[in-house]
């Protein structure tokens, strides 16, 4: 491994078994040899697992589909790619000739694949809890808007607070179904933001309990869509 | 945990540390109280995460489009729903009166989505390896297609003899690509079948290699296309 493949594995976190893996995760099919195609397969697939269990964790109260939106945000190739460019991705990945004159190494999807790829390649070296820790530490910044330690103030507090400081309208919560028996009711609560055309819920035990969910999905919302980070 | 509980955790190999988990993934949205949605969000990423990485595993050979298309002959609704009847699942899905009497029992696709929550909930309570192992034991008979102890004999030999035993064309292969210097080349093999519109790619080294993985590749599909089992 180069010393710049070190310093890669370094910022993920993980130190490889088989250093062999993160240069393969780094090889354009253009390459020929072992590429990275397989590898971004798993990568995929392992990055969409720990995103939804993150978000599992870390949004008690928000439902599915507001759990679904939430990660099409966080994972998509606009992301991965500014991810992988803040990483340096693209000066480490190996093209054949054709490809690397033709641009390749500019392409942000291309570095983005190589990513997904490493993430991959760290899965099968090491396991799932050491790509996740990589994942955890590659989207830190991402994340962190979720994050109850780092959001401090409860989420409708915050959601308000983050609206207030941009002059953008104040939420507005409603109740739009209580459901179950009376000893196991479950409100579901939505969170609007006029003038944004966002509508997240939140569901809970109590309606208090689902509003912090519905905000929090809000939040989360609000603060990547822009991508003016607030957690200062 | 009721003994049908116990039953169904038997099966997936795994001893709940909080049975309500186990009890809130069959719980569909209709009851009221903790569904299951969130857990299904987290059991189709687990469940797909799983497979790929299984599937990365047990097909060296082969591309990651292949790989794709096998994962999505595996992990369906029609599969889930098949899987999900074979666990009873329906009879321990907990519903609202008016689901209830609207027939949600007999439905495969609350069947199906509520394996998957079945599968979340194992993920978060005993985390990645147990939900792998539940995974595995509930996709044993889908799996043992890949397992090359249980194809015994190499994918090609497998794939011919299978395609005779039902009086179907024998396959093809063709050298589609040979890329990379000469020291490291990769082969590209597509295995054909006629008839079967069926054309799955390996790479590898040599271009016995990569005739391999086409072939396991076909092998995988053509029989769980037909839904007919021949590991005997």
């Amino acid at each position: 491994m180069t010393s710049p493949h070190a310093a890669l594995a370094a910022r993920l976190g993980y130190a490889f078994r088989q250093p062999e893996r993160l240069v393969q995760a780094l090889t354009h099919r253009s390459f020929g040899a072992e590429h990275n195609e397989r590898l971004e397969f798993v990568g995929d697939a392992v990055l969409n697992c720990v995103i939804a269990a993150t978000l599992f964790d870390r949004l008690p109260g928000v439902p599915e589909g507001d759990l679904s939106r939430l990660r099409a945000h966080l994972v998509n190739r606009d992301t991965l790619a500014r991810l992988a460019r803040g990483l340096e991705l693209g000066t480490l990945i190996r093209f054949g000739e054709g490809e690397r004159k033709g641009g390749g190494r500019e392409r942000g999807s291309t570095a983005a694949d190589a990513l997904e790829a490493v993430f991959g390649a760290v899965f099968v070296d090491g396991g799932f809890e050491a790509a996740r820790d990589a994942i955890h530490a590659v989207f830190a910044d991402d994340l962190a808007r979720l994050d109850p330690a780092i959001l401090g103030k409860d989420p409708k507090t915050r959601l308000q607070e983050w609206l207030q400081a941009r002059r953008m309208p104040v939420p507005e919560y409603a109740v739009v179904e209580v459901a179950g028996a009376a000893h196991a009711q479950t409100f579901t609560v939505e969170c609007r933001i006029a003038g944004l055309s966002i509508a997240t819920r939140g569901e809970g035990a109590s309606r208090r309990a689902a509003e912090q969910g519905a905000a929090a999905a809000a939040y989360a919302i609000v603060s990547s869509t822009t991508g003016v980070s607030d957690h200062g």
